[in-house]
């Protein structure tokens, strides 16, 4: 089977052959505190910090999933206001996670499809502290633009910014310098099994949960930012982490920058306009977002009506598995993830399958 | 290799063939929401039921670690008043993490190696809503006997009783009727891979985190027992979870189950006996906890003094890896973990090397 689902997707070519050799090297079996996983760790730090060029003033954290990530990072950044850019499902999961942690959430929020159209009129109230962005909405497969956040952040630069990259990184070439936070999961770019997920953090924002803190608000106790902090200069987290994704991240992120990891962009970005033009020019099936500048790069939905099913089972009869529409788009939409596991050659005979 | 360490530890011997069948199978290719893995789920969750002989009103929850358990319990089922029974780094640990959660936490605190005497007689403040155990301190290898847990319940009923079972189950038969909820993360007992934890929580703690949420408490938002719950249902989790720790769980609790869980309790006390034995009549190394009843069968503390780091180098030596002593015991203790795992032609082959 060839797996071109949002995630989890494909597992990148290279991580069967990592965990066999986890296995056999009891990488599994070492204490998450001694030197061997110490190494891991800082490795896969370094390896994190290279491919998305972080500042040296940004931290790497580890949780578990994405929505821990969105947790964390409304307990820990925010005492009161928090504003959301909403245009789909998990957008609308980062607004309702504040509105969960009893903050006083604001949101813009358009149709699904769209995205936000002349930004920097938008107004944010004066109070709010953490502005929110999804980068790629992967429900719908619309993208905002970085250029449009950095307005925002040029606009508002006292607050937070905090951006989901979890279904487009490494694709984003990102200037870190005007965002404060980012984080991601390894089941989608990364070609993963799921269960690890990467955070961003920098020092702006540690000290935000810090000033939260000694000010007796309540910033969680399990994955805080000072606790996260305290034990990853140490090259460790708090808890008995997940040590083989940590393990075949560290391997896979490697692999990836053997390659090269302009050379994966630049795939990207290819295999992304044959998908679109093959769909611009079909008869019957057209990409959902219409304004190329919403376009997604790595989660593709496509409008596929009434034949939505058939497609599914065509394609699965011939071993290749894409993503339904999401919630209300279920039945009628497929979505294609274009991550850097997805070869030309695999595109290719999707599309000649539709 | 051969870890006796106190988790993450030796691998089940099934294990290394059951990741192979899922990388063969794209079972770390599957979406968690769909059929395939929510019939992962739901055999995983049949099988701890059986295991643990579950009654009727408790449900099965998927965490990523035993520290998310416990913020997780704090937040949604204590108001204000919490109470801990301290006897080692883990039990404080639940501790610390109620006061960072702003609750009023209170504890009895015992010194490391003991227990609890005359437990029926420690008085608990009428207003606490929560009390919470550690059947097994894994930093200093001290049991507290269920009955003694029991005889807590009696005397409060109306109070939460939480139980961390971290590093013993499956070995405890637990009446659940007599508990509220209860955790352990997989890489210890049951020898998986690291990155997942469960939590069985019954309707009481379940209703009360309903009861805080609706009375404006703040019970967290990912992760928080109604989310849990609501996808539970459908045999989902409310994230992208560790798939594969879902599906190594299932298959090693069902070869648990045909080898036979009585029989491998009876292993363990067996095993434990054994080494116990051996360290009464060593003439320089002497079992930590004195008391038997106090004395953990899983994880068993042996003071080792000025020769520790020989020992264990020695045992490296003969590919025999087991824990140092936790914290401040580091240089002057080993600890061996006597988990499903560990056959007993092992436990002898470590005891002769001693």
């Amino acid at each position: 089977m060839m797996y071109f689902t949002c995630g989890p997707t494909q597992l990148y070519p290279t991580v069967n052959d990592h965990i066999k050799y986890a296995l056999t090297n009891d990488i599994l079996s070492i204490s998450h505190r001694d030197m061997q996983f110490m190494q891991i760790y800082e490795r896969l730090e370094n390896n994190l910090k290279q491919i998305f060029k972080l500042p040296s003033d940004f931290h790497v954290f580890f949780l578990s999933s994405s929505l821990e990530a969105m947790e964390k990072i409304i307990q820990n950044c925010v005492n009161k206001y928090s504003f959301h850019f909403v245009n789909g499902d998990f957008s609308k999961k980062f607004y309702t996670t504040a509105l969960e942690l009893q903050k006083i959430a604001k949101k813009i929020e358009v149709a699904p499809g769209h995205g936000f159209k002349n930004i920097a009129k938008i107004k944010i109230p004066r109070k709010v502290e953490l502005i929110c962005f999804t980068h790629n909405e992967t429900s719908t497969g619309v993208e905002t633009k970085f250029r449009d956040i950095y307005k925002i952040k040029k606009i508002y630069p006292d607050k937070l910014i905090a951006v989901d990259i979890v279904s487009s990184a490494p694709n984003p070439i990102i200037d870190f310098s005007k965002i404060d936070l980012a984080f991601f999961s390894v089941q989608k770019g990364f070609g993963l099994p799921s269960g690890l997920s990467i955070l961003f953090a920098n020092q702006k924002a540690i000290d935000e949960s810090i000033y939260l803190q000694k000010n007796g608000i309540n910033i969680g106790s399990h994955h805080n930012f000072p606790s996260l902090l305290q034990k990853s200069i140490k090259f460790q987290t708090p808890e008995t982490p997940n040590v083989l994704n940590f393990y075949l991240l560290q391997k896979v992120t490697e692999d990836m920058m053997k390659k090269g990891i302009d050379r994966i962009r630049k795939e990207t970005e290819q295999k992304s306009k044959i998908i679109y033009n093959y769909f611009y020019k079909h008869k019957q099936f057209k990409p959902f977002v219409i304004n190329k500048d919403w376009q997604s790069k790595t989660t593709i939905a496509i409008n596929t009506g009434n034949e939505t099913k058939k497609i599914i089972k065509r394609l699965r009869k011939n071993k290749i598995i894409v993503s339904n529409g999401y919630g209300q788009f279920r039945n009628m939409q497929i979505r294609i993830a274009n991550f850097p596991v997805h070869t030309l050659i695999g595109v290719k005979k999707l599309l000649n399958l539709i």
